[in-house]
């Protein structure tokens, strides 16, 4: 379970046998069901998560009770409401299974010790942090921009596993249309 | 001037008189005037800037041509388009001066040399990337959330330095509204 984690980590660092053995002991293992809750507003965000299989999905409720999804984490993909988990304040996204999944999950201390320990990781966590600034910013522009066609197009390229695995109507939620305008879109794309 | 970025950073990493000087050594100084562009898509971003005085904003032009503007940058903080910085792909966002802006800048090239030779600098960026990662996630709420009031005060809470800098349409622009209708939540709150 948790050689998913290392190879993931060792695609940007090298460790020591002894750094993998520190990292192993700091992520617990966790499984939950499809539509069971990993951070739920007001609760604190309390870890960070990682993806061994199956899917996660970030979002956020409006006023009106629309939601807005954020990111989805397959495989291999971390997520958590960094503000919360960091701060120890109210969560205000929802973080909930998609499918079946499998995570590993580590708290803030757990978290603040490793890379005191392992420095190296702070390169890693460095990456992926750019990683999910150019995510949030292309979720921004999503949101700005005017072109559907474009926002979908920049979905398949993202999350090229998922087209098929998603239902619909949380692409269209992802995209911010309706699924009747979604559908639209895309059968004027296939056209 | 490099003082400024030195202290910056001392905030959260311990520096050898040594790496002090590789620091020095690796950004520039850049002097522009309040209008300028650093960044005008569809130009690659070469730099990341850090604001020595005066304000840099950074924005999406719309389709309409509406202004969403992103971030606010004053004395002290750190802007680029990230994405077009580290992938060198064309820029999507416009960095622009809101005042006579003194800076330090530095190339992807520069950057990535001296994260090697200064390693704990990738614990500052680290730190860094998550404060950005939670400003755009509040960003997105700002956008996503339906209160302007709530979004006027984020506002105050995070740029208390700004609000008497800035011309009213700016601020209204950062919220997502027209200037009208800030004008009026605005007289509302003050009620």
């Amino acid at each position: 379970m948790h050689a998913v984690l290392l190879q993931e980590l060792k695609k940007h660092i090298n460790l020591t046998a002894a750094e993998e053995e520190l990292i192993t002991a700091s992520f617990r293992y966790k499984k939950v069901r499809k539509s069971q809750f990993l951070v739920q507003p007001p609760d604190i965000a309390l870890y960070e998560h990682f993806v061994v299989s199956g899917c996660l999905m970030e979002y956020y409720l409006d006023d009106n009770g629309t939601q807005h999804t954020l990111i989805f984490a397959p495989e291999k993909w971390w997520t958590t409401d960094l503000h919360s988990f960091l701060k120890k304040e109210e969560s205000r996204y929802y973080i909930e299974a998609l499918e079946d999944t499998e995570l590993l999950i580590i708290t803030r201390e757990a978290l603040d010790n490793l890379l005191k320990e392992v420095p190296l990781l702070n390169n890693y966590f460095r990456i992926l942090y750019q990683n999910a600034i150019m995510g949030l910013e292309e979720r921004l522009l999503n949101v700005l921009s005017s072109k559907v066609e474009e926002r979908y197009l920049r979905f398949l390229k993202k999350y090229p596993q998922l087209e098929n695995r998603l239902p619909q109507y949380l692409i269209a939620s992802y995209l911010g249309v309706t699924p009747e305008f979604f559908s639209r879109v895309k059968s004027r794309i296939h056209r």
